[in-house]
């Protein structure tokens, strides 16, 4: 990573480079390999790389081309593939966008950086359910991420709130350890695709709990059971040891308030045929965006959509 | 591949496919692996595997992940994918999709499938220029793929016609055979990126030749000539052996005549928002569609995007 040329271009004055893209999931690291070929003067801005793909210890099955990787070497892979094309990359957080004199600023915590366009390509992450107990249980018997804190669980019971995709694939992995797994839905059936209802029922360690509100977490120390109403509005205490909580993700736009209309679930609207924002020079892809089906492929190609897009802007201004 | 079981299944009665998968480039390789995870009754119907790839012999370095690989390793990984996958893949040309009662009828030219929904990934060809003497002269000098017959015009001059990125690809790789290497435009400059800008440049081989309208080819048993006019409709003639034509592609749309709307470039229309066409059940990906850019992972995304809106098509339809 040529970071160190960066820095000393950048420690001579506030200059503007042609493009910033914040994020290095698979959406921000396939467009960074893209504005790299173009030859964009640009800088990739990520808190970390992988994205979401960070948060599984998971095989990746679905990448086409590789068959079945896990997301560690998925992860490497899009990593080399960077500096294979000398990408200047910054670690640091974007905690504000804004609209400057013919462009954007960029501030991270510490630190401001200046360009003609950018691309948010930040993606999203879990969201809490708000409930009693959760915050407080957190690292001892909540969590978010069942493929990272799962062989935790080894032989004892736990609960998914959640039966959708996320839900199942995580009860499925929890499976592998746990004595008993529980899905917890509060509508009337879960919604997962056949392959996942298939692969729990498999285990033979999956139940699924629906028409069941999560009320609250309890425990001492550590979460000995979640409370749950049924369709009845009756509570029931269900004695668990770990709670994984699969219900959507929060996309990052916050950053961005103001700079492109959000959906109502927080997402970065955005024009999918032109691939345009409302605002010119400042471009969206993948989970932070509206696209319909979050997938890593579909991020990376929606990455090299919006590379191409700011390309032609950019050659746009500049005549 | 499972033929021989889905030749049982296909000789027994018309039976009716949950999905076709018309195409086997990046959007229909992609839109099968997905189909497949679904565990989708689908059949991949295609005349050849990996699209426009297929007609490659050049290294392929946008693929995010991998690098460097060649257009054939990147088809052969694609169709590994597949294999572990088990996708039941026929070898056909669709030659007339349309509707019936329940779903659609997808012809070939021996054969008939049916399904209740269709994802058409047929992608694009060469586009012709339709000037006197390109068809007499096809494999005598003209051709449409410069990587694939480059060698035969060691120390030879060759002509481009096209002066975008496709131009300038062929122009470079001819570079490294050819005594001299023409780009004829149009217009009254090129339009291809700085990196294939600079990479002609390099091979200190490639001539521009603008505001040229390419008239026609001549030659005795082989090209011998190109003639243009130039800016002020001067007929001149440009003594070469070789003869690339780079002026865009036909998008293989025609098989589905009235089912979706086309644009001027005879793409199919659909709503990239909802990943809908007009027709409901009927999906389209990658660069038979009017998706903006034309890039392998953007059709691998747009196939992902297909399938999983066939999915959600189809689990709409059952219940």
């Amino acid at each position: 990573m040529l970071v160190s040329a960066f820095d000393i271009r950048h420690s001579n004055f506030r200059f503007m480079l042609d493009l910033i893209i914040i994020g290095g999931g698979p959406a921000g690291m396939t467009a960074a390999i893209y504005a790299a070929r173009q030859k964009t003067d640009f800088l990739l801005l990520t808190k970390e790389f992988g994205g979401q793909m960070a948060k599984k210890e998971v095989e990746i099955e679905n990448y086409p081309g590789l068959g079945s990787v896990s997301a560690l070497d998925l992860i490497a892979k899009f990593r080399n593939h960077l500096e294979l094309l000398n990408v200047a990359a910054r670690i640091g957080e974007a905690v504000k966008l804004e609209k400057i004199e013919g462009g954007f600023s960029v501030k991270t915590e510490n630190d401001e950086f200046r360009a003609r366009s950018v691309i948010v390509a930040t993606g999203s992450s879990p969201r809490m359910l708000d409930i009693a107990g959760e915050k407080e249980f957190i690292g001892r018997g909540v969590g978010y991420c069942a493929t990272c804190d799962g062989p935790l669980f080894a032989r004892r019971r736990v609960a998914v709130i959640g039966g959708g995709n996320a839900g199942f694939e995580a009860a499925i992995f929890l499976a592998k350890f746990a004595a008993e797994v529980f899905i917890i839905e509060r509508g009337p059936k879960v919604f997962a695709d056949p392959t996942n209802l298939e692969l729990a029922q498999d285990t033979g360690k999956v139940k699924i709990v629906a028409n069941a509100r999560i009320a609250r977490v309890e425990g001492k120390n550590f979460v000995d059971k979640i409370v749950y109403s049924d369709a009845e509005g009756n509570e029931i205490a269900l004695p668990v040891e770990g709670v994984f909580i699969k219900a959507g993700n929060r996309p990052a736009s916050e950053f961005a308030a103001g700079l492109v209309e959000l959906n109502e679930r927080n997402e970065m609207k955005f024009n999918h045929a032109t691939h345009q924002t409302e605002t010119a020079g400042l471009f969206v892809a993948g989970d932070v965006s509206d696209v319909k089906f979050k997938q890593i492929v579909i991020a990376a190609g929606e990455g090299a959509k919006a590379a191409m897009a700011a390309g032609e802007y950019l050659r746009k201004i500049k005549n």
